[in-house]
């Protein structure tokens, strides 16, 4: 499970505000892009004044909260050299100084000002210009994907995919399914959506997957608490009539709301008076919500279930049959693709948020005391942005750390999270993640669930700040112990010992004819609980029986009173040849749709020199569609060498799109740009001239293009989509086409 | 959505039952095989040794209700032998004719018997001696999939995949994506499971998608109505003592059932005194009980919503995005891959009957009068066999038909649904099924949706008899009507007319002020079916108007009093240049696990002389695994040609299982044949001997061997995995291997 945005303790989490927080230590984090090593004077000044008014305010604004220590050393002095100015001319008008002398020093502090907003363009990387608004636009009108049921007037947290997001996303699944299944030969499994309750109870859901949430006490609207805590309070932070003292109330909130329950978020809103933003009317105490969605199997109504908010359970209900498909030998790794399902309260933030995703889990099972990795040398020396929980707690920033030192140093638990983090990172940088805009934070002691170990998180810099996109934890042996505690079915692997041992076994049997006749139904419960007991337990039991006469079973949480004839324990010595053990759970977890935003935020381009033309340069791997074929006119001479691209491209599977519309050929390229199609294929006049016929590629991204004969497109394509060349191989190989203009 | 399996009107449907209805007429079949043609005399004659006599038994019962007509009438004379023998036998006894003579009759009569269990044994086609239980221990015991939450007592209808049969699945829909949406360029979108109550309201779904049950008067236990009277009427039929009119009732029930109501159900409930069969208590009347499943969406509990039972759905409210994607140009097909979900009353029949399974539906939106098919010439001369409603009517059987003469003499209704049942029957074949056991059916006039203009069902021969795999349904324009009338949003596609005409229209509107004083609230439901009029609906209206001084407006039952103040009728004249058109939809709608299900039988296999040793002879290019590795002992000098083997393998990206485990190379055959791996590649002493390296390969189905190098492993096997070679053509270019006894 990703811990965290999929598992929710209400009493330890609701962390993911941290990553809309302004609270400034989590936002740090050392570029490790080349970007910062150019000299400033080179860094593209000259592209400056194509940015609006609005877009420089933007990166000024994103530069004020996202810089890195770096680029922050080059600004102070720039933002210093402005207040001072700023500064004495408020002197020189308290003074009522001569009007001659203001004039030049608003000159000058002009002049400064300038000076600072060229810096802070010039050191901004570029997504500090993204403009959500145009991708949201882009996304929309093209049908990457848009709001579920919009002609019944939609509902929040669903989207429906279209073509190309579709298309976009079966791709991200094959490469995982590749990267991950078929790479590391994991055993692929496909469980149901639909889940009875007890397997929920048992895994903790049922109790502790919610939400704090209040409601407009008249007209019964529900709010998240701790969104309506922190909207509430950024409000108030801009309003220029609320004292200080307040302001630094509330920050001081803000900084600590990641950790409240319930009675605090209650003396929060009853302190500051919050109403709802709605109506302004009353709220009510904070109720928890239980995010899973509740539905019946059969039709009696009595059989409760709900959807899955994860995929995980479905391997651990599984895992004897997967031990056995793996003829009992650990470790092993189970994987997952598929829905899960959570019930936001009320969700926003397109598809960061929302209430059916497509997840992909991994469970690696593996001996407790022995977590190496056969392969991890291979990864040993990737380098990844660690942000630890000691950094973090320090305030310094995230460190560019290669993984073997990491799990050498005991940064991270072990070899085998150490590997998943590596294979992670790989796997984003594949899909088109921008590597300068993720890093892994580990979480802190307070976010972790009390029986996990360690859990790093992939979180990718988007324009809604960190998001957690894919959690790795170690969960150590919980799962597996928390079913068998509530089937009675073992769930262990056994280990073989180096040596045949005796062991002394004390078990605690129940005198079922008594017991039954005392507890009825609840006999066999606590048959069940007795089996559970270790030697130790049963031990301690024995000594409380002989001292008491009474021992006092508890499960969970109920009480039963056991008198010695009710109980008879047995002592005897075995030799054993195997150990039982629970493996512990590696947990690598990914939210297909956080990656997929993220992927787009990172994807997305406009053209220098022309904000209004947007485009998404994807990954060749990725992409939707890898090819347009664009005919240069309508002409029928064009037919026999458009048949031959299609049938060429056909052989190598590729996907492609034709496009013989009749706009230009600049603005063809431009609709193809916009959904995304890495190379476009243009049918000229010269190209049937002579045989073998030629074509030319246009690579969008750069916009530059090559000519070459039809019959090397697909092996070249090919190569170009799974990585094997670059474009600049391309263009190293063919001769250049300089296009007329576009 | 897949009318019948997926979407039930009460009234007219519950025809699954067809499936397991002993009514003859739906058995016959015209064998299509070469089979039939082969002489009886050559027909593994020396085969029949190997069956036990309960399968001998088998394939008797089997050919009584599965024999084609013209085995019937080779097997009719051998029948008419035997009971002319046994009457005689019977009447010498009678006679008390001397024992002599009755001991010489029973020597021809076994003699007879011999001939006719010889002549059934050498006719019947192999699936007669097919072994349920013995696949079923097979799927299970190596994880293909088997009952979800099997530890908590497991949930009826709610299947798990483990790794074979999820890499089964995967391999399916990766073909039918690539046969379908990217064959045929189709638009495909993923949309969500949940859905809300208004759409499936407008669908149709919330009133009609239901299930007759009765439950246990005592202990509320339910049963599906028509399932309870099916099988109390067939154990009726096998008790001796009940009378020969009872039973010929109950057969005309049995006849009758599929197009019962909850009346007639209760009326034969009632007069056979049918009682719970497990209890033996009375039974309620018949309920409806829906079988969707329901949930909430969001924290306020009023907003009602089910998991969608089809994916259909999710198309139709998409259409304006589809045809805006498509450029506003009809035809075009949209298709999704998802989850679809029905609450069953009590499923049984492991894959065929289950409560969440994944479905493929192709949504393609023609012009209503234009129902031509582009390609269709491609695939005219393709034949299926079809069993049309007229040959069921007349009790004919199916017959293999080119469809593009069963279009030409409308059969078929039109080329689009014909071009995708010719598209459906090669997807089915390519996958694996046996075009012995396919058929094509049409829906009786009956059991088609009132709106339905025709539905064939490819249907698949399994053990539980004919399965409806496929739905092929010309929906006219019923979905898109529906959701207009839900919304107001209009969802037509524009057609050009062929030049612009003048159109007088006649419209109703309504006069809001005096509509809102009298109907409040109701006002604007009022003005919007006063939009939806026809102009003839409304030239209607005024004359009513007109005569009566009101009109009593219908909405859905309910009445609302319009005098002529409240409507103004207006009326004027326009030029047209494009008339706006509801597109009809021909959907194709596909079930993947029952298609698995009967591809997994169509692929079961005993071998000859051990019946015990079953395996699962699946076509290379869906088999979960393509090949095995097998060292032939654990000698280290194996290990680089091992080494070199999967190197090879990986780079043409082929799976592989290496079986290095101790047991002799044929136990280990039998391992890697029963999870169907069709390619089994043996290091053995010879391997490494000299370079280049050579190994064997080894056709599970066929048990022979060739050998060859290493390097020339990849590209025969993508070969053999793609169809591009067969087999033999392996076998006739590489020499022969033969091995040492398994």
């Amino acid at each position: 499970m990703l811990s965290g945005y999929l598992f929710k303790n209400i009493r330890t989490t609701q962390r993911l505000l941290r990553n809309f927080s302004s609270d400034a230590k989590f936002f740090k984090v050392e570029v490790v892009s080349n970007h910062r090593k150019a000299p400033l004077q080179t860094q593209r000044k000259s592209i400056a004044p194509r940015f609006e008014k609005k877009t420089r305010q933007k990166i000024s604004d994103y530069l004020k909260q996202m810089a890195t220590p770096e680029i922050e050393a080059q600004l102070a002095p720039l933002r210093a050299a402005v207040k001072e100015y700023g500064d004495l001319i408020r002197d020189l008008k308290a003074k009522q100084a001569p009007k001659i002398d203001i004039d030049k020093a608003v000159v000058e502090l002009k002049a400064r000002k300038k000076l600072l907003e060229e810096t802070e363009i010039a050191l901004a990387p570029k997504e500090a210009s993204f403009d959500r608004l145009k991708l949201e636009d882009l996304l929309k009108r093209r049908f990457f994907y848009d709001q579920s049921f919009a002609i019944y007037g939609g509902v929040t947290g669903l989207y429906d995919f279209g073509p190309m997001g579709c298309a976009l996303k079966a791709n991200m699944l094959q490469q995982w399914r590749k990267h991950f299944i078929l790479e590391e030969g994991m055993l692929e499994v496909d469980c149901t959506s639909l889940t009875p309750e007890p397997v929920l109870k048992a895994s903790g859901h049922v109790d502790r997957f919610a939400d704090w949430m209040v409601k407009d006490t008249k007209n019964g609207e529900c709010f998240r608490a701790d969104h309506l805590i922190k909207n509430s309070i950024e409000k108030l932070m801009n309003d220029k009539k609320v004292s200080a003292e307040i302001k630094k109330d509330g920050e001081d909130v803000l900084a600590r709301l990641e950790g409240f329950d319930d009675k605090d978020m209650h003396e929060v809103i009853t302190r500051f008076k919050f109403k709802s933003p709605i109506t302004g009317n009353d709220l009510t105490e904070p109720i928890a919500f239980n995010l899973m969605f509740p539905t019946q199997i059969g039709p009696t109504g009595d059989f409760k279930a709900f959807l899955r908010p994860e995929t995980a359970q479905g391997i651990f209900v599984n895992f004897k049959r997967l031990l056995e498909f793996n003829q009992g030998k650990l470790p092993f790794a189970a994987a997952q693709i598929g829905l899960g399902f959570r019930n936001e309260i009320s969700p926003r933030q397109g598809l960061i948020r929302v209430r059916e995703f497509t997840m992909c889990e991994i469970e690696h099972f593996v001996d407790p005391e022995d977590k190496r990795f056969p392969k991890f040398a291979k990864v040993a020396d990737e380098k990844l942005v660690l942000f630890s929980a000691c950094n973090q707690l320090d305030g310094a920033p995230a460190r560019e750390v290669a993984i073997g030192e990491a799990v050498a140093n005991k940064t991270v638990a072990n070899e085998t999270l150490g590997y998943y983090m590596a294979r992670c990172h790989q796997f984003l940088m594949k899909v088109g993640i921008d590597g300068r805009r993720l890093r892994f934070r580990q979480h802190l002691s307070n976010e972790m669930a009390h029986y996990a170990q360690d859990c790093w998180d992939a979180e990718i810099l988007t324009s809604y700040g960190w998001i957690e996109c894919v959690g790795n934890a170690d969960r150590a042996c919980y799962d597996l112990q928390q079913h068998y505690k509530a089937t009675n079915v073992k769930l262990v692997a056994e280990k073989k010992l180096p040596e045949p041992v005796d062991v002394d076994i004390v078990e605690a049997q129940a005198n079922m004819a008594l017991l039954g006749k005392k507890y009825k139904k609840e006999a066999k419960k606590i048959q069940t609980a007795l089996q559970q007991l270790t030697s130790e337990q049963v031990t301690a039991i024995e000594a409380e029986l002989v001292a008491k006469q009474l021992y006092n079973l508890d499960i969970n949480g109920e009480k039963f009173e056991l008198a010695p004839d009710l109980v008879n324990i047995k002592k005897y010595s075995k030799k054993i040849h195997v150990q039982e053990i629970t493996p512990s759970v590696i947990e690598p977890s990914y939210g297909i749709g956080r990656i997929m935003y993220a992927l787009l935020e990172h994807s997305f381009r406009q053209r220098e020199g022309d904000e209004q033309r947007t485009f998404l340069a994807f990954k060749p791997l990725v992409a939707p569609i890898k090819c347009s074929i664009l005919p240069i006119s309508a002409n029928d001479t064009l037919v026999p060498v458009m048949d031959a691209v299609k049938e060429e491209l056909s052989h190598y599977e590729l996907s492609y799109k034709v496009d013989d519309s009749s706009g230009t050929i600049g603005r063809r390229y431009a609709r193809t740009d916009e959904i995304g199609i890495p190379f476009g294929i243009t049918v000229d006049f010269e190209s049937g001239k002579t045989t073998p016929y030629t074509v030319t590629i246009r690579h969008a991204e750069t916009m530059s293009q090559i000519r070459l004969e039809v019959s090397e497109l697909g092996r070249l394509i090919s190569d170009l989509v799974s990585g094997r060349q670059q474009w600049s191989d391309a263009q190293a190989k063919y001769p250049k086409f300089e296009a007329s203009a576009e």
